[in-house]
């Protein structure tokens, strides 16, 4: 063998053996579950199938201090990658909101589909190239419920002056019909519902619920309609991506893909089950629907909010109306499928 | 370098570079689409993730001719892989049944729960183990609807006698209410149909129907009951399975599971979008529920026979109960999540 060829062959291993060791930064803290099993399930995925060529290291929120601070330091190269959630961005660049689930908007599986199939992709992308980012869909926490409150809501003066936690875009619908939303860090949540600081609160559904124990206090479990399919992210650095070679770039955009599959089929099994301890240990948990009334008010409110957006800049517009239409065909289509078999069975 | 150096590193530079080729038969024809779609998607997907190490040739039912045959041509080694349905193994082992939709069972997202995490991947290659086989989900069509009926059924009479085309066991459980089912060939269908042979029929959804034309000669098109989530397999022979490194088993793993997640994507959005062409194309489609009284003796048949299964098979039955179990925890949760969000919505 000719040193020469020794010499290429020496570099040909050399450059598919090389090793990329990325640093993530994930918006929660460390082994919260679901959330973060979805990054260290990533992780590994990604250093099994490149052979270990792909090094994933997971900073939790203890370590990097700034769970909201996620979009900002994998755009600025700090971190290669992220997990946290789109909506979490709106007062930074508007147009994140549209990326995780919309009040009286697709359910999980009907956003996949628009994400997919429907031009979702794409104009997530066209929201954070312009930022040196790119992302992907980071997993679902299933239908979210609408929250726990200490009184029945028959109507819409029952919300009139309401003290609830509902951060975010939900939070501002919930003003325009005059509750008066706020938000509250999650260690003080219960104090917070307990003392009457808050009269209500949503959290996340069943298997994020149960232990923080707003059964006891606030019997009422009202049913979805802010969150029908939070859709959480993970985010890449694009200069980061752009130096990989394209097989561990098709490994690591498969890796968020099966990860973010798994996250929700995992949600699913753990709403189910919490829901099933739920209700063996606190009978007297009361599940309802808000009235008509009220949901059509929350409705329009949503719609004449989302209006405002459209008309302040043209690719709102289009966001909001690709999703509109989407939405349109495809409950067109779950109407007669999924809600009949439910109501038939 | 000396020569027992260069000979480890060609030595392990050959091993990491092998290409493994391999033989995969659908029991789709040529191009069929979202069937043919999902193994063309998972071929591509390993090539590229292994850097081209995973070769994967496909053969449609027009090259190989036996539709049919996937479970013997994979586990005799003919083939590495197939892709097909499970219960089309029910006549030569009768546990496979299970593994692909049951009449009034678990939707999709609930049998993906199932299977990853309530124990039905366990039991599915606790049945294919024997057979020198391992399946794994191989991408869903989503909700099948009930078919399409020429005279409308308004009570269980209504069937008496009533000449269907549904193969399987869904078959066997219209038999036992007093319907002729019988089986006829995807190209017979249509004229069948029209010339009274049969009165109705069950094919799979609008993303299937629309171009079988059913709509212009049977317009009450009922909705689900038999398949409430219609998953395909991909089948392994544990030889080859043996022969790949750690790595190429994980990235085809993978690959299944990306192409399986992808399928089930692509069939919602099809049948979204040929639902709203057929609505738009042929306005006097009737979309009806059977009557609850037609349901509920459904229903009973369906437990009689799975019954009769378990009493010969105790597999049969720990896969029955396996199901039923977590059936009724996931659709607790599936009422007071996704159900009633469809119907406040």
């Amino acid at each position: 063998m000719a040193m020469a060829a020794i010499a290429t062959l020496s570099l040909s291993l050399h450059a598919a053996e090389k090793t990329f060791r990325l640093k993530l930064a994930e918006t929660w803290g460390p082994n919260t579950p679901i959330l973060g099993d979805a990054t260290k399930n990533m992780a590994k995925l990604a250093n099994e199938m490149s052979n270990g060529r792909l090094q994933i290291r997971i900073d939790s929120a203890n370590k990097h201090k700034a769970p909201l601070g996620i979009f900002d330091m994998v755009k600025s190269g700090q971190y290669d990658l992220g997990h946290s959630s789109s909506y979490y961005w709106k007062g930074k660049v508007p147009n994140t909101l549209y990326f995780s689930s919309m009040p009286f908007g697709m359910m999980t599986t009907e956003q996949y589909a628009w994400f997919y199939r429907g031009g979702g992709m794409e104009l997530m992308q066209e929201v954070y190239a312009p930022h040196n980012l790119l992302s992907f869909p980071g997993g679902n926490s299933d239908i979210q419920m609408g929250g726990w409150f200490k009184k029945e809501i028959k109507s819409i003066d029952d919300l009139q002056g309401l003290k609830m936690r509902i951060p975010g875009f939900a939070g501002e619908v919930f003003a325009k019909v005059g509750a008066k939303p706020t938000n509250i860090a999650p260690g003080e949540l219960f104090t917070s519902l307990e003392r009457g600081t808050i009269d209500a609160l949503e959290w996340v559904g069943p298997a994020f619920d149960l232990r923080m124990g707003f059964q006891k206090i606030a019997p009422f479990y009202y049913t979805a309609w802010h969150e029908p399919g939070s859709e959480t992210q993970f985010l890449v650095n694009k200069k980061t991506w752009d130096k990989l070679p394209a097989d561990l770039q098709i490994i690591l955009e498969t890796a968020f893909r099966v990860a973010a599959f798994d996250m929700y089929v995992q949600a699913i099994d753990a709403n189910a089950n919490s829901w099933s301890s739920m209700l063996a240990e606190y009978p007297d948990i009361k599940v309802r629907d808000f009235p008509p009334e009220v949901l059509s008010t929350m409705r329009l409110a949503t719609e004449q909010l989302l209006e405002e957006q459209a008309s302040q800049d043209p690719l709102a517009r289009k966001i909001i109306e690709s999703q509109a239409n989407y939405l349109q065909k495809v409950r067109g289509w779950t109407d007669i499928s999924t809600k009949a078999y439910l109501n038939n069975n």
